[in-house]
């Protein structure tokens, strides 16, 4: 028990961080975002430069985009979230993913910390999204929540009790490669069989029309014109237009995305998903809800809900300067 | 703090309850099984009796076994292990299995603890079983322990940071019933497609060797002559014999047996697998390991570990007594 019951047990100390801005980062493959955050909301437009290639490059990079946050506000400290697989507990990045070469090693927390002098933390982003739609949808009182996001491949973030559950070896969440079917169906690009991202995904989506498509000509459905080359957004369109096959396709995908998550819910029994990403504003929730209930066995399925993502793409950077914020909050009050 | 240093912050009356025995019953649809335990260790053989039908009577044989130990033996209290979902919380059945037809809906925490005064627990018997293992295994340095049962049909238990992760509906670990396959092709008993366990518990083994049977003579495989009444244990017994097709759905069951387990992996990142279970003897530990490493992404495959059971059929029985003398010391701590 603290003596201060006017602060809640809190250091004056900690009270005034929490009213500070941290800056969040979410360093993807392609580009680097940045922006203030203060009660798990955005205080202004996201910054986006391109990410620069190279682990020394990348942190010269966030250096000066701190710097540049610097000039005009005092920040609580930063919260990066980074593609690959990161130790949370030192900050470092310990498996990166191809679009981040010379990355994996980097000791990224360290780094930061060493030269700004700021508290920093360094989640992966699939877990910082799901721990910024958690605090974002007001879903503290649950208990478990799978995070899913789709795009051209599905990451996750599992929250029990209100911590993420980054596993053993800092690699729990890896949804996109539960293991789907047994025939050695479709190669992942992570180069194992039957991954549910390789058919629940957006390039799952267009292999699966293309194999339907196979043998067809352009006379049965126009898309079988250029089927080698379809992308994501031709299937979607072409679906919302008629075409029967590519609503074939979109169909088996809704099935494809229920098969993943019915294994999510037997293995983990969770209050409910949240579903973002790319990919998920072309997803029926109704007939994603139907099929899950479907699919479920009675008492993991009947109370199961499915939430749409609340802050869109901004949910990982949110969710690392989130994490930043309410890092120094438990810190302080466990030294207090 | 406690005042009382010596007892390691706990009172007299706590530390004497733990050294008292605790009774675990593990309820079956067919049979009922009651011994001692202390120290997550049997006192002595457990005494069986069939399982009666209906709740009632099944409630009435609980109270008599519980009542001829109590004769002889100063008790802590009862640990409860029984097919169903199990809402831990108020030890009520809330969701039964076809092999205990009423017992749905029954209060057996209530019911025990007013007939006998005495604490009681009740659990789902494959949480019952981790627990048990984890207690016994002297895993309680490890993070996330994921415990699979494989026998007639496959049951799971997932330990976290040394407690049952139980899901926001009492439903979690129905690991059996994770979706492993996309096209229908085999009905598992719970009226769903494609479960794990329909392929890699014993059914499933003999159904994967029925497939590869399918038109063959008794000239190619003699066990081709009763394909449609073959046992798990002609499976076995012809594989170990040196029969090619019997050998082939063994090599197959493992190949399906990793499939589920690849898909923990990636979605919980365990420190460990431990595998208890009739069909278990049957498992090529070595195979199944090297199986598991080849089709793991590298990060949660390199560390992960496999154990077998340590205790075997008692899994049950002995963890919910464990259950049942923890929540003494954690209660009895709390209240201090």
């Amino acid at each position: 028990m603290s003596s201060s019951g006017d602060l809640e047990g809190r250091s004056l100390d900690s009270v005034l961080k929490t009213k500070m801005p941290a800056l969040g980062i979410d360093l993807g493959g392609t580009k680097l975002k940045a922006a203030l955050v203060c009660d798990q909301k955005l205080m202004s437009e996201p910054k986006r430069i391109p990410t620069p290639r190279g682990a020394d490059k990348i942190i010269d990079a966030l250096l000066q985009i701190i710097a540049e946050f610097r000039k005009d506000h005092l920040i609580a400290g930063v919260g990066i979230a980074t593609a690959g697989i990161v130790d949370f507990s030192t900050g470092q990045v310990i498996g990166s993913t191809g679009n981040l070469p010379g990355w994996e090693g980097t000791r990224v927390k360290a780094l930061i910390e060493g030269r700004t002098m700021l508290p920093v933390v360094v989640e992966n982003d699939a877990n910082a999204a799901a721990y910024g739609e958690f605090r974002a949808a007001g879903l503290e009182n649950k208990s478990c929540i799978v995070a899913i996001t789709v795009g051209t491949g599905i990451g996750g973030g599992i929250i029990l009790n209100g911590k993420l559950h980054r596993g053993a070896h800092w690699a729990a969440g890896e949804v996109g490669h539960l293991r789907i079917a047994l025939d050695n169906r479709r190669l992942c690009t992570c180069g194992l069989w039957d991954c549910w991202e390789s058919f629940a995904a957006g390039r799952g989506l267009v292999m699966t029309c293309q194999e339907i498509l196979a043998g067809m000509t352009a006379g049965q459905s126009p898309i079988a014109q250029h089927a080698d080359q379809l992308t994501t957004d031709e299937v979607v369109e072409a679906a919302f237009a008629g075409d029967i096959i590519a609503g074939r396709a979109m169909s088996m995908w809704h099935e494809h995305l229920c098969a993943g998550l019915v294994t999510l819910a037997h293995t983990l029994d969770p209050d409910c998903f949240v579903v973002s990403g790319g990919m998920s504003e072309f997803i029926d929730f109704g007939l994603l809800r139907e099929l899950l209930s479907d699919r479920c066995l009675p008492r993991a399925g009947e109370k199961l809900e499915i939430h749409q993502s609340v802050l869109g793409m901004d949910s990982g950077l949110i969710g690392a300067a989130q994490l930043l914020l309410d890092s120094l909050v438990s810190s302080v009050g466990s030294r207090a």
